[in-house]
């Protein structure tokens, strides 16, 4: 009658991060093939204050990493943020999509209940149940800045659409 | 060991509707005070062939419509997608919600092993369990239009950000 925490965020985010490894190759691409400096989209912005494509693709992957640890009870895995080409932030992708494979789905059994402390020792500390932070907090975030990179990059002129966006499901 | 479909869609659904309520009142609020037209938003796309944002909110409403319908095996309500002004949009954003409320979390029992066919009769009919339909198709179409709804709107100059697009959680 109902659906394992697992379920409900690691085959997500699979998804999801798949589709961004294709649609980064594609702005590759249209880059390479227009001569436009891989900079120029990665440094791109919807609007001055917003972050540019390489860091939402970077939190994306953050947000991905972070609830699955957490949720799975390990420590989160800490990334330099260093990317600054396609493919090196392919490869950020690549290695967020095979630290997913590393943990095992029976770590999460109970993980509804468990509590979630954010941002601890700041004044933006929040509890969560395990449940509300997939839910209310991991999900919503982890799908901005996957929308929100694919927004960017459409915004440019790649060629990609709904389907890009959606990868494999 | 698990969460529930319900717990899975309806309140987040609500949580994300509820942030796109406040949005547009921002939005309106913004175009009053620069004397923009308020079609200009609302018809604000981020590439020529995407579309504009008054669409955007009208699908995210469809999509939490109909996977909550879906899954509580009720009719899928029908909307004219008439809305032409700020209003008329948190009207159909009000609406929305209060479907949401109507529905009786019991009926989302078991609804993890329903079969949902999308599309039927056309060429992209697609045949899910509740489970997939709402994680892996569901989900992904709803956090996509809210939140390119949101980034339409930044790039648009209204001073909102991720609080906004969170909203209560």
């Amino acid at each position: 009658m109902s659906i394992s925490m697992y379920a409900a965020s690691v085959p997500v985010f699979r998804q999801m991060l798949g589709s961004l490894v294709a649609i980064i190759g594609k702005a590759e691409a249209y880059a390479a093939e227009r001569k436009i400096e891989p900079t120029v989209l990665l440094q791109s912005r919807l609007f001055p204050d917003m972050l540019p494509l390489v860091r939402q693709v970077q939190i994306a992957c953050d947000f991905a990493t972070g609830v699955t640890a957490r949720l799975a009870g390990q420590d989160v895995p800490a990334y330099d943020d260093q990317e600054q080409g396609f493919e090196q932030l392919r490869d950020r992708l690549q290695r967020t999509l095979a630290f997913l494979d590393t943990v095992d789905a029976a770590r999460f059994d109970g993980s509804e209940d468990c509590e979630i402390l954010t941002r601890p020792g700041t004044p933006k500390e929040r509890r969560f149940s395990g449940q509300d932070y997939l839910l209310t907090y991991g999900l919503p975030q982890f799908f901005f800045h996957v929308t929100t990179a694919y927004a960017l990059l459409r915004h440019n002129g790649v060629e990609i659409g709904k389907r890009d966006y959606m990868g494999a499901y």
